[in-house]
């Protein structure tokens, strides 16, 4: 028996509306590829969106049309997160540090009608054009006077467009439609194979949204200033285009700025008080503020995710800035906010030491995700914060099928397998220990890559290291850690094991340590150990050890 | 094309497991009907809720099945909510203040299967019991010692039946089930014809749970102390039973303490500091305050709803409390809650005396609540703060058709016509004038019976007052003052009209003021008005005004 309620659905365009009625005044601040700073408000970026909508439709898009954008955190990409999912289309975010047969790849897999680009990607799109016959055309995110000289053809200018459609585009007719409706696509790039998209609906980017914005999540209310130092090209800037407007939050859009003195300057002239960033974007960030003596921040929580929190920036973070190191995890798969350890009354009440360790763990699942870790034969793993299994999730912003790909592979009984290797406690704090691919299998055991690469990144002299498994002819793996030093400074092998003695399991010391120059990335900046361990495979029979 | 997102089902026992998760050592407090004070944990109503869940399939209580509570706010009312939902049956929360006759036409129009009841609420049901035929049994919530006689057949003790499931049935494999499955039914009692039921889904209620826990409405966290002094057998306590849980608050439970003595008591024991209540309530509170020279209350805000905000208890809340009284706006067609105005910054900001006049309107909609205003030709009347209109409203959470009742006309075009008279200011904040059928149609234009009230009602002789529209020769409706006066106080025709002068609009000024010992009430307290207008709607002629 169905309740007796309207079938009201939920659309992102809803999320707009609500904040040019509930705040029409406050602020989205974006540091423009132009180089100036533009400021507007919710209501403008109502009236804008409109017009792009109509603009939109007089370029003959519609519903179910896929519409790339390659572009940075400005107000012109939000427009984009509004118009195009609002009229029925599906936004197709492409992350433009992918190699160029990666984003051809994409592009043609989503069947794109239109790229829209920043000023600065051009290049890219004019090597690959000739091969991607779906695209209509491009339009560059800038007014006619900073419209670049390019060899694309059917280019169109963003402000061009708008203007065009003038005033009386002011509001549009937005469609109601079913809230399952795809709003957004995205696209991973594993070390290996080809991207594989997740395609979000309507439905699950206003509940992402709404916890986004509790005190579980982001905690986002009208008096926070938020500042994503995540792309909107990679994870939706972890869904703050969606959930500033639902809180009414000011809003700071550092464009391209991600270099310790452009996030400075726009933290402190705007106010900043809560930022999103992986962990190298705060360790950035330290290093320009200690580099330039300045201790006191307007910044109250710093929330990170994409890696594991280092210990050492969370106590950094709290002792020199008094700044809240909020730890957050999630993927594309994932919406992609999951868990968080926002800070309660009692998790400010623990002890200082307990509390930083509690910080180096991914949190608790919010309110919409399911999680729990599961052993090889599926069985579920006991939440005693010692035994590990792969991290499964489920709920209404979870992937349950890559787009256009019948491998369900990743999707057992009806979970997304992260690929994650987690522990979780009695009181449900997950800890994410490594990647399943990436941990070694030594006589049977499990070693975790993370842990040991989270210890040795401590070290004075390392400014990255991996740690992969190779051949060993008794114990099947063993591990062999690859080290970068920092520059100018000294490390033996024997200093980097004793330094790690005492702080792992004996049988976890790694059997060798390589130092190189440099280690080989993804597009997104993620180390390839897949070319690691094809390359490092036979190092311990070849050396001897 | 569909987004490739799991399709997560919405349900309210997904509320109480995060709870119980999140937050297991949270408490809920409960004045008992017994008349001690009772406490347990999160955790604690999840194991017995998942009791209940056995108990109730032990007595054969499956899907779909209606199951009434007759109970005032306490944690086995609670359970019930959560337990009877959770199993895929339906929670008939029945108001045992209506009268008998009532009470035997909704139990009979639900088809209630069995009926859960509170101490004191036995004799009316031993009344109506031969007319129940769908009725198997009654439960009485309380344990076997205080089960108390009765002339009912088939009756249970709550306790007992806990008991009996035993601690194997602390866990229990709750369904899985579509989010629009009806989870709860509330009757409401209007002044005219049958009450009429709203059958609520589990995807209304966990989105109104989310809109409820947001800063937009009742900005529930988890260090709030939250004591609802709205009934859970009344519009669902204004979904606070969903909404504490999600949030992680401190929940206290009044029982049938709604005395000055008894909410001051659990006020200051538990350091309450956010309540729920119709303006009336927090008069009590204030008078009982006011005589025993109390001033420090742990009370932050009152949430305010059920009737308008008289800018007399807005300023005294705030000068002789410093708490904040918060409007709402809502009725049982609509979650209930739709509207408020919250203290954030920009409201707290302004003037002392512009802030009060805000807080006597209903502030404006929560994300997910559309509201308008409607002329009779069903036109939407300029949002001017001057033109009203009739309230219609639309979202997720609001009622679409009554239950079993092909009457459409409260539902014009997809909208839930509120019955209100309404206007919306520019910035969006919503005022109630009038109830639509209490205006007063005097020469073709309308009068406001309730701002008319409003302002009788702040006359320091005046108990209570009503104006009602009756006949007159050339105006058609003219309106007639009827005032019950404060006991041992005295006030004339003349020192009513003059208090009333410069106050509102000459020609609004009531024609005569009839003084009465008693005002006719519905069951849930509101003024019958068309009782009094069929009394006196010859008045004017009779007296020859």
């Amino acid at each position: 028996m169905h309740g007796n309620m309207m079938n009201t659905q939920l659309l992102v365009i809803d999320l707009l509306d609500y904040a040019r009625q509930q705040f029409p005044h406050q602020e989205i601040v974006s540091q423009r590829l132009e180089g100036d700073i533009h400021r507007y408000t919710y209501r403008d970026a109502w009236q804008r969106s409109c017009r792009l909508a109509h603009a939109l439709e007089q370029l003959g898009v519609g519903m179910n049309d896929c519409i790339a954008s390659m572009a940075w955190n400005t107000y012109r990409h939000l427009e984009l997160y509004y118009a195009v999912s609002g009229i029925g289309a599906v936004l197709h975010t492409v992350n433009p540090r992918l190699f160029a047969d990666q984003v051809e790849y994409i592009i043609n897999h989503a069947e794109d009608k239109y790229v829209f680009v920043d000023l600065g990607f051009l290049a890219m799109l004019e090597e690959i054009q000739p091969r991607l016959p779906t695209v209509k055309g491009f339009i560059v995110l800038t007014d006619a006077e900073h419209m670049p000289e390019t060899s694309l053809t059917n280019v169109y200018c963003y402000e061009t467009l708008l203007a065009a459609v003038g005033e009386e585009g002011d509001t549009y007719p937005w469609p109601r439609f079913d809230e399952n409706q795809a709003a957004s696509l995205c696209y991973t790039s594993g070390t290996t194979g080809n991207p594989k998209g997740v395609l979000y609906s309507h439905r699950a980017m206003v509940l992402h949204a709404q916890a986004t914005v509790s005190p579980a999540l982001l905690d986002l209310r009208a008096d926070t200033v938020l500042m994503p130092m995540v792309a909107m090209y990679h994870a939706g800037a972890w869904g703050a285009p969606y959930a500033a407007p639902l809180a009414g939050c000011k809003l700071v859009l550092p464009g391209s700025g991600m270099s310790g003195a452009a996030m400075w300057q726009l933290i402190e002239q705007e106010q900043v008080n809560v930022g999103l960033g992986v962990p190298t974007i705060w360790l950035t960030l330290h290093n320009y503020l200690q580099e330039h003596g300045i201790s006191k921040v307007p910044l109250e929580r710093v929330c990170v995710g994409g890696a594991a929190s280092p210990i050492g920036m969370v106590r950094t973070y709290q002792e020199q800035y008094g700044v809240y190191w909020q730890p957050i995890w999630g993927m594309t798969e994932t919406g992609p906010l999951a868990t968080s350890l926002p800070p309660t009354p009692a998790i400010m009440g623990l002890p200082l030491e307990q509390r930083y360790a509690l910080q180096t763990t991914a949190g608790r699942a919010a309110f919409g995700v399911e999680m729990d870790i599961f052993a090889a034969d599926d069985r579920v793993v006991a939440h005693d914060g010692e035994s590990s299994g792969e991290l499964r999730v489920r709920g209404p912003w979870i992937c349950s099928q890559y787009y256009k790909n019948d491998d369900l592979s990743s999707f057992p009984n009806g979970w997304l397998a992260t690929g994650d290797i987690a522990v979780i406690d009695p009181e449900g704090y997950m800890r994410v220990v490594d990647r399943k691919k990436d941990v070694i299998k030594s006589g049977g055991e499990w070693i975790s890559s993370l842990e040991i690469e989270n210890i040795v990144s401590l070290h004075s002299a390392v400014n990255e290291c991996a740690v992969v498994g190779v051949k060993h002819p008794k114990w099947d793996e063993r591990p062999l850690l690859l080290v970068v030093l920092n520059k100018g400074m000294q490390a033996s092998e024997t200093d980097i094991l004793q330094y790690l003695s005492g702080k792992i399991a004996k049988w976890w010391t790694p059997d060798a340590v390589e130092f190189v120059r440099e280690l080989p990335k993804t597009g997104t900046g993620k180390v390839r150990k897949n070319e690691l361990r094809d390359a490092y495979i036979n190092y311990l029979e070849e050396r001897g050890v």
